[in-house]
């Protein structure tokens, strides 16, 4: 075989990693209408060489809520359900807990009970199940959790209960040259360990509610990190830009969120010269998900609050505001 | 011209990125040895493909300490510099400073009495100059003082006294797929300001002395961050492991440090599985830079104190010293 010199180019093209995808539809789960469309013109002007618009790749940034924006977060974060579902070993560990509440209920298995446990127990039960023990440690009873437990109305792993439109939207950026950050208030351990099998998103690239570690020694002398049941990041509201300060250092081009937790990221970003995304996931598809927060008229939920003045600052910042039911085509992977 | 299949390949070859600079030496301003040799050693295990220190390319992480490590920490740090040459801008823009110890002192211009200004006195100066802005007044003050600030000794800006030898193994590690990040006792938002210009390190890759930031809104409404005189990381010692997890989550393959803050740091990246490199620098050469620290012998100083029962644990749990006398042919790159 003679190559050809359109043999060698495409042969140097393909090993230089170009592909002819960007030819094809990068969201095919959204459907056609000014929400693509503004993801699609916002990459064109950020990334069009010699543009107004145009934005170094190594400035290209993207960050994304997690619950209820990347994943299914109603009617509980899946956080808390591992938090409760830590709470058996603990107290087999520590048996003196068996007599003290909030620990009693949640181990009597009282589903209604536990329901109605108030938020300060439910901080009780996540500093206890979330510290105390070193970062490996942490890492080990996490683990088979994840591929273990199982949401109640899919009977998926969690993990599965990604968003593909969302999915398509990190791989489109990333594909496009930009760096796709988790921003969340979740626990920034807990979510590095399936971030990357996930969403491809590397561990460092998780920006989360932090608490602090105590650096030491075991028993054979080998250096430990202990996480401390003390925050050094509480990454919500507010605390987000000053994550992403902190961690990233710089403000993001586009964001991602679906609540009031998200509200100073978004505008943020917003604020930001250039092109600027800024989008808000609603919550309007009963059917296929859920419908919850004021913006939908349904009534609010301890989860991923949707207020109206929420929804008209974005009107009036000009973010754009995803609805589940009308722009996404399909919402799972696994759905037909 | 009839491309031959070698001509097909080497085509492809060099433009996957490959070059044969591997063939050469990676580090020339290195003195052969055994710390040169640690550090290819430990390249060579951890990159073959199929060895069993093999080490995936997304878990490459060496971390480096900045001053007396990358750079001259000696006499003074840089940053404190900064700080001392931002207290007559500050005393402009609120007078009544002039009057109150430490500024008036430092505004004197008596070098004798700055330098003997106690610590307490230097944290107030740094709180007073290293806050109180947004992140980007902040950003524009320091950018001017990168580029006409120069050290007194070499009558160069401070960019330029970075060590030769260690900008070829930062160089190696990253052509081997290392990620090389900067951990440091000095201020986060002041090293992120030329991290990328002078060792080609990406600002989200430094991890450093962090104060809180508050969220809020400027006159026009445009949100802002601005910084605080309070402490979210303090990256020195045990914060130096703490912050390691918080800002990458992993354990490093190798890291470098000169002085006891960098002592936990070394200790945690060395206890880790597999092939790692601990290396700590000791300077010993004062013709070339300078002599400093116990563990040469002479007096301590203010700076990157390397004490004797630093060299005892280095030389007890393997870690590399490196004598810069001995080790480096070359200091500076500025060098005949």
């Amino acid at each position: 075989m003679k190559p050809s010199r359109i043999t060698v180019a495409s042969l140097a093209i393909s090993l230089a990693g170009f592909t002819t995808a960007q030819a094809q539809d990068p969201l095919p789960s959204w459907n056609d209408g000014p929400n693509k469309q503004a993801i699609v013109d916002f990459v064109k002007a950020t990334t069009e060489q010699g543009g107004a618009k145009f934005v170094p790749p190594a400035e290209r940034v993207a960050t994304f809520d997690q619950d209820g924006t990347l994943w299914v977060e109603h009617p509980v974060y899946s956080q808390l359900m591992y938090c409760l579902d830590r709470v058996g070993p603990l107290v087999k560990a520590k048996p003196e807990l068996a007599k003290v509440e909030p620990f009693n209920t949640v181990i009597s298995g009282d589903r209604a009970a536990i329901a109605k446990l108030p938020a300060e127990d439910l901080m009780k039960i996540a500093a206890a199940t979330l510290s105390g023990m070193t970062t490996e440690e942490f890492q080990a009873q996490v683990k088979p959790w994840l591929t273990e437990a199982k949401d109640p109305r899919w009977k998926r792993p969690y993990t599965e209960l990604t968003y593909l439109p969302m999915q398509e939207v990190l791989k489109y950026l990333r594909a496009n040259g930009y760096r796709t950050y988790i921003v969340t208030g979740g626990g920034q351990d807990f979510v590095r360990m399936y971030s990357d099998a996930t969403y491809g998103i590397p561990i460092e690239q998780v920006v989360g509610t932090a608490g602090a570690t105590k650096y030491g020694y075991d028993k054979e002398g080998k250096p430990t990190l202990t996480k401390e049941p003390k925050l050094t990041l509480n990454d919500n509201n507010a605390g987000k830009p000053e994550g992403i300060h902190l961690m990233i250092g710089r403000r993001p081009n586009a964001a991602f969120g679906n609540s009031t937790g998200d509200q100073q990221m978004l505008e943020y970003t917003k604020a930001g010269d250039g092109a600027r995304l800024a989008m808000i996931v609603l919550h309007d598809d009963a059917d296929r998900e859920y419908a919850y927060g004021p913006a939908t008229g349904l009534p609010d939920t301890k989860v991923g609050t949707f207020t109206q003045a929420l929804y008209d600052e974005a009107k009036k910042d000009g973010w754009n505001v995803i609805s589940m039911k009308k722009d996404w085509k399909r919402i799972f992977a696994f759905e037909q």
